[in-house]
């Protein structure tokens, strides 16, 4: 089954995350069996796509009853590969940096943070959540000691580019890229982008077609 | 032209920042001409991409000569609504909204905190950046007093679509949600979601299939 979800839509995988989400809720509700309709609403979106991108996963669901909410839970834990914690590596122990490694923390569900770097020598040494944040110098050393499996770098942009390289030559598939650039990795890596100035202009755009304050809801169509 | 934009597809629309810091570090820069080859080098997309994109908002570049670096950058940051800055109230003075806050203050670039809203009455009070954290209950008034654009939800899931209902209510037509959860809010209310933890999950999808460490530039396909 796992040659076939090489063919599953980029669209799809970015819609499970909500499911599990789902699952994860109705379980700490004491739901057995959940419909694509429960858990459409929960995601956000509609029953027959939930159907759709579950059916990418396998034969789950029993036509009439619902999905067995245990069993589906754990079938996207496997199928988005945290059923043991991932292995994240922060480059950057900045304002973005920090923040982000308190909400992985908290979060609790399949991501552990193994690694802290930085490159500014006064914040060499600091102990975060049980981290202690080591050199910019140490990547390739760190990497491979800690067994990263993802890299988030949360640095300026100008060395963005340069950390990609060296993230992607110690052997890391997965980059989770704050900083406001384009980056260019080879084939077989996957980066996602995280760009808050850049959802902010996209509000702003929108918000000049949005009419006079409390009048958004006469236009429509810019959603 | 403004009621043209109307039909600008909305993926030209989240390209459009890009262009808009590429044209900021070619103004930094120094350069008055850019072709539309570097503005997408620098954005991470391709020439005709960018031609295509930038002739939505008008007559704008000279062929074979390029674009007045200057001009388009004033027109971009009209078209993006950010002339004067754009007012945004943050919800919730937790990890990410603390870090939210820093993280727009340090941008300089179109967009102002004015507000700061809290549950926690150990946090009212307390000075971030110039801007006092009130209760939330003070919501309707201090979006009226602060005449606030923009609102960033950064709460826990379960409370974050009562608020949506409240600041759409106060007639806010923008909201940038990092509540884990798909809000409801009225057609022409414009939403941006960011979650960190989805970003994880579908880096950890894409790894199962990136091969043993090191190898993920064998297999592609997957980025």
């Amino acid at each position: 089954m796992d040659t076939d979800m090489m063919d599953v839509p980029e669209t799809t995988i970015e819609r499970l995350p909500a499911y599990l989400r789902s699952l994860v809720r109705a379980q700490a509700d004491g739901v057995a069996l959940i419909s694509s309709s429960e858990i459409a609403e929960m995601a956000g979106t509609n029953a027959a796509q939930v159907r759709k991108d579950l059916s990418y996963l396998g034969e789950l669901g029993t036509r009439g009853i619902g999905y067995d909410v245990l069993a589906l839970l754990a079938h996207l834990m496997r199928t988005l590969g945290v059923t043991s914690p991932r292995r994240v590596c922060v480059i950057g122990y900045g304002r973005l940096g920090s923040a982000f490694i308190r909400y992985i923390m908290s979060e609790d569900r399949g991501f552990a943070v193994v690694a802290v770097l930085d490159a500014d020598p006064s914040k060499i040494g600091i102990l975060v959540q049980g981290v202690t944040v080591r050199s910019i110098h140490e990547l390739e050393s760190v990497f491979l000691s800690e067994d990263v499996d993802i890299a988030a770098i949360t640095t300026p942009g100008e060395v963005a580019q340069s950390l990609a390289d060296r993230v992607t030559l110690a052997g890391v598939c997965g980059v989770l890229n704050f900083a406001p650039v384009a980056l260019d990795v080879p084939e077989g890596v996957s980066v996602r982008n995280v760009d808050l100035l850049a959802e902010l202009l996209v509000l702003s755009f929108h918000l000049r077609f949005a009419g006079p304050k409390g009048h958004c809801a006469d236009k429509g169509g810019l959603q």
